[in-house]
């Protein structure tokens, strides 16, 4: 490690003394405990971050789009130039393996810098203008514009899954900083030393860019009372978390409790059900075995869109594709999991589900390795689907259950019976997805991305992704925390009446000084 | 009246039998109870309405943009061709007068023709298209799409002071069939004939326009028991709401029990903030007296954007304004109010007001008439209002309080303590505006409309309307209420990824048959 970590909260520029209660990463491969103890922030660090992030918002509105581009490229920047640091703390504290590391990194740049270009261009604040008509009967037309600001500070939250790029410097970060809201990271127990090297990389680049030092702050807690204080914190005005829907359900109900309001936008859990039309499974569909096998498994199937329920209809075909989805996927090898305890809660939750009445296992380990997950399926018949809720729940770890429909009105009720999801797949001709428009009617109300003959697995970066869903897939079901459309999440409109066009933001101004795509009169200019 | 009232619910095309609990209409003016009694939905007609709005949902995915837009243009016929039985019964039931209530039905049919040429041109869902690259390296981009789709059945609680444009027929009902969601109205209870007239021209649209019955209904009640069944109803996806803070904050705490949880945008109070700069009070600043006491008094004070709070420097300037208001504001004779109870409230709040330490009336009426609303003007300077919470709460009615500030640091400490608001209003000459410039920074992050030179009342419906703001004047501060992006409320994005051209929303195939402006990767075409 070129970087030596501290282990103590970043609070703005500041850090605090190395005292009180700590805790120590623990590698998941081997069960030992990693370097560095990390001190658990207390109630007066908190407050400061908290604190610091309001001063930093008021500082930020003389700051552009420009100067927050350059702050996230400079961000990204930071990041690759600590790679070797983040790939050497990140496999250590994850179990996951360094290319993996290494494409998270490249993700979470190239993400930082695709916001970076979205506030340097400026049109994301859908800019509107309508003139005034001060001869207007029966009375004047006022002259209004508006424009998408910033809430204030957000509170974003470190996801175990993704050391990287849904942590300190990921997706919800990236897109608070765009928005103009500073952050307050609060770090996964997991990965605190990862979180470190990419916390400082955020700092240096706050200081260097010329940003308030509150613009960011991390903290490092092992339990849950820095995130209680922090989402029930009165300067805090959204929350971004991705984690389990238990995580994700508690802290929305913590939030519930304030006086104010604030959204929690927690993208939580996801089956992420796949559809095997007549078209998909024909000859034993090993092309859908295939992919669908290394989808399941990717990562260790610690994906938010792992697929995790598979619907077809019965007959051999169907027979014979989990035949094949067996084989492939008892060909993969185990791997470690990202912590022993969630290696442990997944072999349970398999044990479970294999004991329900109507599940029956296609493959499961013989022996279980310490700290890995074994591919599994399972297989059920739809009536039994549809009449036990539990066999709907996300197995976070790479296993699926295989739901076998009589017919197609079976297959239907099952798709209606389904929870909100992140996604929703169709495999099969096309012709296929023709002859189910009924199921693709039940999807689009079920899902926030619907996919054809893909998987799910791969989260695109780009305008036109929605990771989102409607409840319980997302706390915010409009929202989706990949993607440009995720700056939306930090903002509120703000509209201006007669306001003196010296004194209006850029983006209103009616010379257009910024050049951006704007709502003229109701024409796109 | 050309059309004769019946009482009864309308739950889609279906009219339940006259019978269990009732209620009568109270005309404001007199005390008299009007004709027609009105039927409390019970909870199998609550149900029914929702289920066939849940079916309508459906049935309106085959409907499109030109479709909705052809529903909204008949019902703004229909509230036309009902204009005289609008004006009789409206200006019966609620004492506001016949002028009144016609603009409002004109604003009315001009804010569904303005949905109606949003949702027949098209762009609003803001369809983005990223196409793929099967050769990129290290892994293909798949082709992505996304756009706004509906959240589903939506219900809408009428308001109390606006018997059209906020209720059966108004913004939020616009808004939502707009975006292609069925709406469940709930009539408020002190003008449940109007609601009826409204609503029957809504019907006669949804059937004359080929919609499924369900995608309306109008449900009556005197109490609150209709609108808690609706907001834990299962099958409702989002609420629109306007009026009481009161009334917005139980709704909000109903819906907070609901497993699932949905978007309630309860429009709920403001007290809208006026601050006299020293150019607008110069020489006793008649102007900004006359257009104020105009404000104050318009429609009796029952707009939620009546300007309630007005902010000064101490000086001779401000006194003399203080007595050209108190003149104006005297002047203006007693209205009748919404309802014989809203005056009493509104009697009772002014005279707690004027009993509060250091609060001095400046003109307050010698004797109340029955039922109606005087104006009222009251005096305290900042360190009092800084003190004393309860000086920020809204009274609904034609009564400001004038906050006087020894010093523009007083001045702006008081503005920071101000909570979330509808509008912030600024008067003062150009200069006085870039001298306060920490005080627009502040008004920035508390109001959703900042006016300058102008009055908060006259909601222009345009696409640069904000009507919304920081709670706790919105529940949902990220909103507008008002304006084309009100429709926005009740949508959420869907992604489509590989999906065949020809089974893809026609917002998304690649020809782009509707001719919509599009996000074509990255770039707006």
């Amino acid at each position: 490690m070129k970087s030596s970590l501290e282990g103590t909260s970043l609070i703005g520029s500041e850090r605090p003394d190395a005292r009180g209660r700590s805790f120590q990463a623990v590698n998941p491969s081997t069960g030992d405990r990693l370097p560095v103890r990390f001190f658990t922030a207390g109630e007066a660090e908190i407050d400061r971050a908290v604190k610091l992030a309001g001063d930093a918002f008021e500082g930020m509105r003389a700051l552009t789009g420009r100067d927050r581009g350059a702050l996230l490229r400079a961000i990204a920047g930071g990041l690759e130039e600590r790679i070797d640091d983040l790939v050497e703390r990140g496999t250590a504290e994850t179990a996951l393996p360094d290319g993996r590391i290494r494409m998270e990194t490249a993700r979470t740049c190239a993400q930082l810098r695709m916001f970076a270009g979205l506030v340097e261009e400026g049109s994301w604040v859908d800019a509107r203008i309508d003139h005034g008509d001060t001869e207007r009967k029966p009375a004047p037309k006022p002259d209004l514009r508006a424009l998408r600001v910033p809430l204030g500070p957000v509170a974003v939250f470190g996801a175990g899954n993704f050391p990287i790029a849904f942590s300190v410097a990921g997706g919800d970060t990236a897109s608070a900083l765009a928005a103009g809201c500073p952050v307050v990271v609060k770090a996964h127990p997991n990965h605190p030393g990862t979180a470190e090297i990419a916390g400082l990389a955020v700092r240096e680049a706050v200081a260097q860019n010329g940003f308030p030092p509150g613009t960011f702050s991390l903290l490092f807690d092992e339990g849950i009372n820095v995130g209680k204080a922090l989402v029930t914190h009165p300067g805090i005005r959204a929350v971004g978390f991705t984690g389990s829907r238990q995580g994700g359900s508690a802290l929305m109900a913590i939030a519930r409790e304030r006086p104010e309001p604030i959204p929690v936008y927690a993208e939580m859990s996801s089956v992420n059900p796949v559809f095997l039309l007549p078209g998909a499974v024909q000859g034993g569909g090993s092309g859908s075995a295939d992919t669908l096998a290394a989808s399941i498994t990717l990562g260790a199937g610690q994906f938010c869109t792992c697929p995790g329920l598979l619907f077809a209809l019965q007959g051999p075909d169907t027979d014979a594709f989990a035949a094949a989805l067996r084989e492939r996927l008892a060909a993969v090898p185990p791997a470690p999991m990202l912590a022993r305890a969630i290696a442990d809660q997944y072999r349970s939750a398999v044990n479970r589900r294999k004991a329900r009445r109507g599940v029956e296992p296609l493959f499961l380990p013989e022996h279980w390795a310490e700290g890995c997950a074994h591919p599994c399926i399972l297989r059920t018949d739809a009536a039994t689907f549809i009449s036990e809720p539990s066999l709907m729940e996300e197995i976070f770890g790479p296993a699926a259950l295989l739901v076998v429909a009589r017919d197609r009105g079976e297959l239907l009720v099952a798709a209606e019976n389904l929870e909100g999801q992140l996604t929703a797949t169709v495999h099969g001709t096309e012709a296929d997805l023709e002859d189910f428009g009924e199921l693709a009617a039940i999807l689009e109300r079920k899902a926030g991305r619907l996919l054809f003959n893909q998987v799910p697995t791969g989260v695109e970066v780009c305008p036109a992704m929605v990771h989102g869903g409607p409840y319980p897939a997302t706390g915010d079901g409009r929202s989706t925390s990949v993607g440009t459309a995720a700056i939306d999440r930090f903002t509120r409109r703000l509209a201006y009446q007669n306001w003196p066009d010296a004194l209006l933001p850029d983006e209103l101004k009616e010379s257009n000084p910024l050049g951006i795509t704007r709502l003229v009169d109701g024409a796109w200019k």
